[in-house]
């Protein structure tokens, strides 16, 4: 793990929370993107070297909208950056962690991607990433 | 606000979780820290320009120790680095956002902190940190 790539935060209306965290974190929303595969909606803020991804679901299906029906709107994962996403997952593997799926699957941002489950992980969902070459 | 200083997961046992995140961020934990005033011991580990430092309640009445009762473990704010604490709590207030302590406390890891309702941050507990001198 090299460092904290971005802090994923559950949303309802991006109308409401894209302003509210311009506000808040005093930068602007430099990107927007959806991800179809996974029925969400990003959207990105930059400080420092880590990015805050806030996500919105596409419909009432999504594993964002039924996040916040469960617990809230709030942070939902962490994820990491890595030099080598495969690589990562086996070391994790091998250290008795669960991966949600461990052949890394196309996420926001041209980045590869792999969840551990939660149960694993001290109820903190992480993501691990690795920037598309 | 200038990066993520860290984010604060609660957590129920250190001498579990603390080996779990060294396995699992692939870094030693390079110090452990009590703050009597909240009731909580930390542990902290270091990524790139971001910590992530585990919260254990030191009592049963602990902020941490109710947190965890009620959504279990995981992760339970996130803190961002301040140049001028004070200034950055009047631009809020300004702006809209609900303070939990308009005046800075002593925090873990020799910061002063204040926090936002997160009630006002779409569920996200936000801490804002300035490095005592």
């Amino acid at each position: 793990m090299k460092k904290v790539e971005h802090i994923g935060i559950a949303v309802k209306d991006f109308a409401i929370s894209i302003p509210l965290f311009e506000n808040l974190l005093n930068v602007p929303c430099y990107k927007q993107e959806t991800v179809e595969s996974e029925n969400v909606n990003t959207a990105f803020f930059k400080l420092g070297e880590t990015k805050i991804e806030l996500l919105q679901s596409t419909n009432s299906d999504g594993v964002i909208a039924k996040f916040i029906e469960k617990k809230g709107e709030g942070i939902h994962h962490l994820a990491f950056d890595t030099d080598n996403i495969l690589a990562e997952v086996e070391r994790l593997k091998n250290a008795g962690f669960t991966l949600l799926n461990e052949t890394p699957k196309e996420g926001a941002d041209n980045k590869l991607v792999c969840f551990l489950h939660p149960k694993s992980t001290n109820g903190v969902l992480i993501e691990l990433c690795q920037e598309k070459k």
